[in-house]
């Protein structure tokens, strides 16, 4: 029996782009997803990218804006969108854009009021996981990326599950969040005081300690990103993963800024990243 | 001294996104359109698209879902996206999706309280498009596109302007108006009872008088659109068409439907047939 309603479902670019809504437990509440397969005959069993949105976003901005059908669709790789953080009126929330609905951040809230529902990284690591494998069928390779408050969601997720994740790609992430004011206003409202909590979600911090196999990665930083200089700065992951030989490229991207228009233009390589990761960490299997 | 205001601007691409604002005065308000310039260096003189979205839609659509940039900077395409209506609290408006802001069917306006503000004839080929040749130096071959009402827009405007646009391109177009509900109200209420004045905005009607030069057309149209039956039905125009050898291709797509992603697959077949037909056409000249 199926557990998810379908709300859309478009022919796209030689695949299917579906939306759905399902009733999630780890967030108790109602959320929606967005989800793309590629041609089914000529790619029954695709790989899997987790793409993850940044602040205000839903599952529909990468989905409408990014194009990255067309490049799933030639590479054979199924996307799942989750939304950004749990969603309704009964859900704790804030007036800023940066906190609370629509700003979730990839964690499991420990702290009142966000605790009983903000736990986005058991949703999606746990619960979407198993909703992919057992509804959609897809126990393909997997890898991870996404953007800003994604970006960082991709690199935290990515981090702490190298055995799973081939390969994370980023766009203008949060790389440090416990030092800038995004990152700084959501782990204390998310995680409280507790310095030492806040470093479980940092990528900087993560990268610090990693003892783990070494996921590649690749970041775009747009250097007229009007975030880059307060929320952003690449370089910080830049220094620690030197620093541990973490095997990190990051490509900043003249004239670029910090909209979709960026995602638009770099989704192609990002893929392409991920697929030659995978050509190259299969013949070692 | 510029005339336009600067809203928006985005690297995407190989290429820059506009957004502007402007005063037009057919209209009688402020407006805005979307334009996309591809590699300077490479294309100085750029052909130029004129693409005119549907119901509902703003100039934000087509540029932010279709994915045209990509194909757009390879070619060496300029495009323009013009708002679907006049706009404003002052403008005549309906309830109706399908009537008033939103809905200006492309063409002059002649009822009340219509009269005074809906001249998106005018608008578009005489006013943007002076703007377009003294602001940006548009001067290149230009083509036309559109979809839905959009897609009559481009039929219509191409039809009566044949030594303009070198070729004219649709996407599930309204391309009998008269004689379909969305049609009917609009032309009711924009344009009166006289149906000899409704045959000036109506590509089924426009082809059957037809002694104009002959623009090539090329539409798609979904077979899985909803309104496909109800709205669209292009064999109306592939009836006349053939009655007046008029040089029109249809391409039914299967499993297609209306939305956007439609748009996004077909798009670069689109702007390869406006391109192609400029090399044809070039020679001859």
């Amino acid at each position: 029996m199926k557990t998810v309603e379908l709300l859309e479902e478009h022919s796209v670019l030689d695949g299917v782009q579906y939306k759905y809504r399902h009733r999630s437990e780890s967030l108790n509440c109602s959320m929606t997803f967005s989800l793309f397969l590629p041609n089914k005959e000529k790619f029954p069993e695709p790989s899997l990218l987790w793409w993850l949105s940044g602040l205000t976003c839903t599952d529909d901005n990468f989905t409408h804006k990014a194009g990255a059908q067309r490049v799933a669709a030639r590479l054979g790789i199924a996307m799942i969108m989750p939304d950004t953080s749990p969603r309704g009126k009964e859900i704790a929330d804030s007036d800023d854009y940066d906190l609370g609905q629509g700003a979730g951040f990839y964690l499991n809230a420990t702290q009142k009021p966000w605790s009983s529902h903000y736990k986005m990284y058991d949703y999606i690591i746990k619960e979407l996981t198993s909703l992919v494998r057992e509804e959609f069928h897809l126990i393909g390779p997997e890898f991870i990326s996404g953007h800003s408050m994604g970006g960082h969601g991709a690199l935290v997720l990515g981090l702490r599950n190298p055995k799973r994740f081939q390969s994370i790609t980023a766009f203008a992430p949060i790389v440090n969040p416990s030092q800038v004011p995004w990152g700084i206003k959501a782990f204390e409202n998310y995680l409280g005081d507790n310095k030492e909590d806040w470093a479980e979600w940092d990528a900087v911090e993560l990268i610090k300690r990693y003892s783990d196999k070494k996921v590649p990665i690749l970041i775009d930083q747009g250097d007229t990103d009007q975030f880059y200089k307060k929320e952003l700065e690449p370089d910080k992951l830049v220094k620690v993963a030197k620093e541990k030989k973490y095997p990190l490229t990051v490509r900043m991207q003249s004239g670029y800024d910090h909209s979709y228009y960026t995602i638009a233009t770099f989704i192609e390589e990002h893929l392409e990243f991920h697929m030659n990761q995978l050509k190259n960490i299969k013949p070692k299997e």
